[in-house]
Parts: structure tokens; sequence; C-alpha cells
């Protein structure tokens, strides 16, 4: 995988940013990107039933448009969520607006949003710096680096990933962009994330890897267990490196970069945010079924004792048998084991010797695995998600509406 | 209500508290109630199926009696739990002696505990006092008091809710204590609450009495929604008054009074904790069903977003209407209104024009009522929670295994 500083940008794409006055710090904040005739999409959307007015229309638009996409304008500092009827009229009239000036299809023109809730979203400072927008398109890596800045909220930095491989002379390149946290200003951080490849594929073989590559990356990482009204992840496939999913060799090779790429930005989404100390992997095994090996995973991420536990480097292990006890799976005590860091913790449900320096060493670190196994069965489930600090409930306490 | 001053102790009952040493600090931490024969007990415990020594004997322990109970025994500072089969036969030895030396079956005893987890309980710290604990009872509010500071662990003040009615010339007498907060050191931190009363009763309408009563009470609050792995609610009837629930007023008086006692046991439980600077009355109105309304105030009662924005005592409403939309009922957002304090601040899923100061004022308060319409029925719940402060975080990050 490559940083942004070597980025290859797939082929098919151009983009730009402008400021357009929504942020109060006059930042960028107005993203554009463009794709050729023909490019196909897939979105995953938040599953709050308070969708913002840009959800709900860029669904709209994937149906109507058949997974067909061709623009995607994205604007930060207001998320156009909880605004009414408005809030849709507003976000329509951007992309009725964005269709015009590049002459296709309004719905093949698909909208972001990510900001304040409850606030007017102001249509008309958007429309009017669409000419700039557009004039400033570039295929290149600062036109993609504009993008990434412009899409920002309260992200510390950046979030990229790229890939890219080879098939006999062809290339395929994969670029993703996210931004969001969750944990700082979260009205403000909702998650955003825009995977954009030059293959070539049917809409839906977009539609289902991307669900594939949610699956394993974003649905398997939590911050603060909140779930924003606009997240949306969305790919993008322009079919300009000539090569089709329709070779098994290719959609293989696919696959495995696409997740590489959603697991790469799932994991920089988790570490950015000032609140943030530690990094914990989270390994649940020997459950049932995944779906089971997720809710211990999930119940153990949210619960605030064990994740202010780990704040404080604290190997707390009675925590987590605890939380494992309360979330509804039927475990058996007797079978659970724990291991912290490089050492097991808790056997059988009862403790078990092991070096409480190396321990507090361990989740001392900025990444440490914890480990527990459920002797119920083989399935698993990687999960990775943060401490619970002071610095958290300060930044988010402190938020003025 | 009674406060601790003004105590009616229920006839039938003697208690007494003595230093066993299992606290480090040296502080009371075994206390016993004793009972008259024929007193009836029904009991109410933590869900998780990591449940300690003392609730698994002590659930058996009432089936085998057939809910009758003599005598309670409760040590602070060791939950015996996470400790396996030594630790259930350490809670077994305990019972036997008390029994013995009391001169009761051993299945008319019961036993608490609440504090570490993971630690072997020194079960012949507690036998060598038992003879001391024993000769120090007495029916008194003096005895009440000593037994209310033996059973507290980490809480700032004692928990104790009293009323009496009368019926004729009877008086019939209810006395609650508690120990608990979920919030500090919440390893030592489970919630244990007796209520002692006069009534006679069957042991099957205690029970259900005191389900009722914990439905509406302990059952209704949250501080930070992890589950103790001792929790115990215990109703014991002695029958001493003279009056019965055979009476149906006499019945309607006691269930009243009942639910008055723990409403009151469950406010005192979450407003203590140093950790918590704001109590919220949290109305959820237009529900379809009961459960649909608890399940949307413990959903908001559980967001961090929403936990901190309290503690800043900020109107943030938009973090009440995403964590509605990401509960799982069903709700049409386009329903939904929020008040927060005296004001509407949002109304069908918009916001509503409010005065943001005096809401901030309204937040500021010791307590504060947030009500949230659906717009779905005529089902609601009232539930008592609390704000998340960063000194609740640094509390539980600074715990030492």
């Amino acid at each position: 995988m490559n940083d942004a500083a070597a980025l290859r940008i797939p082929k098919g794409f151009s983009f730009s940013a402008v400021a357009a006055g929504i942020k109060a710090s006059g930042r960028l904040d107005l993203a554009l990107a463009e794709s050729v005739a023909g490019t196909t999409a897939a979105a995953v959307f938040t599953r709050n039933r308070v969708a913002a007015a840009p959800v709900q229309v860029g669904r709209a638009a994937l149906v109507k448009g058949r997974g067909r996409v061709r623009a995607l304008i994205v604007n930060s500092g207001n998320a156009n969520c909880a605004t009414g009827a408005p809030g849709i009229a507003a976000c329509e009239r951007i992309t009725r607006e964005v269709a015009s000036q590049l002459e296709i299809p309004q719905s093949s023109v698909f909208p972001s949003s990510t900001g304040i809730i409850g606030v007017p979203l102001p249509a008309e400072k958007i429309v009017a710096k669409l000419p700039e927008l557009i004039a400033g398109r570039e295929a290149s890596e600062h036109g993609l680096q504009q993008f990434m800045q412009a899409i920002m909220t309260t992200d510390t930095r950046p979030k990229v990933a790229a890939v890219h491989f080879r098939v006999g002379k062809s290339e395929v390149r994969l670029a993703g962009v996210a931004k969001g946290s969750g944990m700082i200003h979260p009205n403000l951080a909702t998650m955003l994330v825009y995977v954009f490849s030059d293959v070539a594929a049917s809409p839906s073989q977009v539609k289902n890897l991307l669900r594939q590559a949610s699956e394993g990356s974003f649905n398997c990482m939590s911050v603060d267990g909140d779930t924003s009204t606009n997240d949306t992840v969305l790919l993008l496939a322009s079919g300009c490196s000539g090569m089709s999913l329709r070779s098994e060799s290719v959609r293989k090779q696919f696959s495995r970069a696409l997740l590489d790429v959603c697991q790469s930005l799932a994991n920089q989404i988790v570490a950015d945010g000032e609140g943030v100390h530690h990094v914990i992997r989270l390994f649940v095994e020997e459950a049932k079924t995944r779906a089971e090996a997720l809710r211990v995973a999930k119940s153990i991420a949210h619960s605030l004792l064990v994740k202010t536990a780990w704040a404080g480097a604290d190997p707390n292990w009675g925590r987590i048998l605890s939380t494992v006890g309360a979330c509804g799976v039927p475990v058996d005590p007797e079978k659970v084991s724990i291991q912290i860091g490089g050492q097991v913790v808790c056997r059988k449900g009862v403790a078990y010797p092991f070096d409480e320096q190396t321990a507090h060493c361990d989740l001392s670190q900025p990444a440490c695995d914890v480990r527990v196994r459920l002797g119920r069965g083989r399935a698993e489930v990687v999960f990775t998600t943060t401490d619970l600090t002071a610095e958290y409930v300060r930044i988010n306490a402190d938020y003025s509406t």
C-alpha cells in the first residue's frame, strides 16, 4: 500500500475543491469529483433512521440512475440533517446545478454533506461557487489532496489509502479517501468514505464487493458507538484500466485490494481524534457465529468501564468478563478466557496469574491486542476500537451548540 | 417519606455490623440482619451471566427455603465473583456458620457480597467475627445505621428510604437501604438493595410486588449502562405489624409505599457518585409500547455524545435525535419532538426556535427534565440517568487493579 506521497490516481477521475464560506474558518469546504461516462457506483449508508437530506437524495439517485455516477459533490461545515423538506430541496438544487453545468443527468450526481445538524444548508453559497469548482478540476494527486482537505471537519489529518496491482501489462488502481473520527465535535464528524478505482465492473459487482469490504472494515470498528446521520461509503469504478471483474483473477485481486483500502481507512479513522490515546484490536474468538462474536465485541467496545480502564492502561479483566456476561449472548462464564497483550489474564472464568507490570506496559502502547475466547464455537471477529479518555469528555462537553 | 433521622424500624428485625478486615481501610465491612420466624422474602438478581457466588447461593437458598429468610449476611470489600468453585464453597461455609450459630436452617440465610472481582473471599475472617456480629444485634435505628455503613463501598453517603402507613389502629412500616452508584471504582460498586417491612405476606405476594416495584424504579435508571455481577434487590416481610396483604386496601397502600421506597433509593443511587454533576429525568412519551419507550430511553441514556453534552449543559438536541434514529425502533424522524427543561427545542424532526441561554441554565441545574415524544402511540417511561463527566473517566481510569 502506498502513502499519500506516492499516490497513483486511478484513471478516469478528476478532482477539485474551493472555499464556499460554509465553514466559518474560511477553509476549503466544497469538493467535486468527476468521472468518465460509464462509471459504475454503489454506496453503503448510515442505518440511522434520521438520515440526512443528501443520504436520501443520494440513495434515490443511485436507484434512478441504476448505479451510474458521473459526479460527486461534497460540502463540509453543514450536515443538511434535521432540516426537513427545505433540506431536500437545497440538496436537489445543488445536484441539479452540477448536472446542468457538467451536462450530465441529475441522477448521476451524488451528494454528501458533513457538519452541524439542524441548521439550513446555504445552497446559494454552494451554487455560486460551482463554476470555479468545475473549472478547477484536475486528474492529479494535487486535485485529490484538495478534495481530501475540503471534506475534513475536525479530523486532525487527512486519511488516504491507495493500492494498485498488475494484470499482465495493465495496472488496476484504487485510491480511497475518508473523513471522520466519531470523536471530536461529533455532530461534525460523520464518516464519509470514497473509493475510486479504474477497474471495469457492473453496478451489481460494485455493490457486492463494497458490501463485503465494508463488513470486514467499517462495520468492525467503533469509537464511541454513536451512528451518524450522514455516514456514507461510496465506491466508483471508471473502467479506464481496461481490466474487468469478469476475469476471476482480477476479481480476486480487486476484492483483496478493496478490503485493504477499506481496512486502512477504518484504522486511520479510529486512530484519529484528539481524545484517543490507545487503539485496541479486539479479537473475539470461539463464538458460535460471526454475528455473536460481533455482538460480544461491540459490547466490550461500548462499555464505559472497559474503555476507561484502557485509558488508564489498567489490565482490569473483571470489567471485560462482566461485560461479556451482560451482553445477551448465552456464554458460560467458566469457558471464557481473556488475554491482554501477550498474556492470559483470565482462564475459564477465573483469575490466571500474570505479570501486571507487563500487562500495564502492553496497554500503554499506542495499540494493543485484547483477545477474548468464548469457548462456544469457531467463529471470530477482529474489531478495532479505542479507549475513553477525560480529554474526549472535555472536548465533547465543551462543544457549544 | 421520612429521612434517616426519623426512621421507624419495621418490627421483627434486628441489625448489626462489625469490621472483619476485608476492607483495607479497617472500616465496617460485615453486616447482619436477622428477622423473626415466618418472614417471607423474594429477590431480584443481576441478569449478568457472570453471577457472583453469593448470587448463585442466595438464589438457590430462596428456592430451597421456599421464600423464607431468617438472616441476611453481607460483606463489602470483596465481591466473591469470578472465584470459581472455591468461591461457592466460601459463601456456603459462611451461611452454614450463620445458620448454626443462630440455630436456623441454612437455606434461610441469604448472602451478599460487594467489592473487587476475581480475588478469593477470606471466609475465615468473616467466620471469626460471627459471634461478635450476632451478639451485637439490635432492633433499633442505630443498628440499621451500622448495617448501612457496613455495606457501603465507594458510596459517598448512605442511602435509606422509609415509609409507614396506618390501617385502623395498626401501622405498617417499610425501611429500605441501598449501596452502589455504578460510577466510581465500579468493580466495587454493585447495587445492593434491602427493603424490610413488617407487613404479613405470602412468598408469592412478596415476589410479585417486588417485581412490579423494581420495574418502575431500578429498571428505569442507568448511570453508565454496565450491569454488575452481584446486583441484588431483596424484600423481607416479617408479618409483625399484624396487617396482611390479603386485605386489598393494605395491598394497594403497601404496593404504593414499596414503589416510593424503591424509587427514592434508585434516585439516591443515581445522584451519588463523584463523577455525576447532573441527574437527567428522561421522559420518553408517545411510544407504541413501554418496552419500546424503554429501548429509546436506554439508548439516549447510554450515548456518549448525549451524556457528554449534558456534562457541558449543552442543549444539543441533534445528538438526541440522532441517537433515537439509531436505536433500532422504527421511528419516523418527522414525528419526533424534543423538550429540554421547559422548552421545545425540536419539533417534528426539525429545529424549533428556543432560548439557548435558558436551556443552558436548565441543564446546569443538579437535575433537569428532558422529554422525547415519538409520535407512535401512548406508552411512556420515566428514566433516570446522568451526565458523563471527565471526572468519571479520570476516577475510573485511575482505578488500579
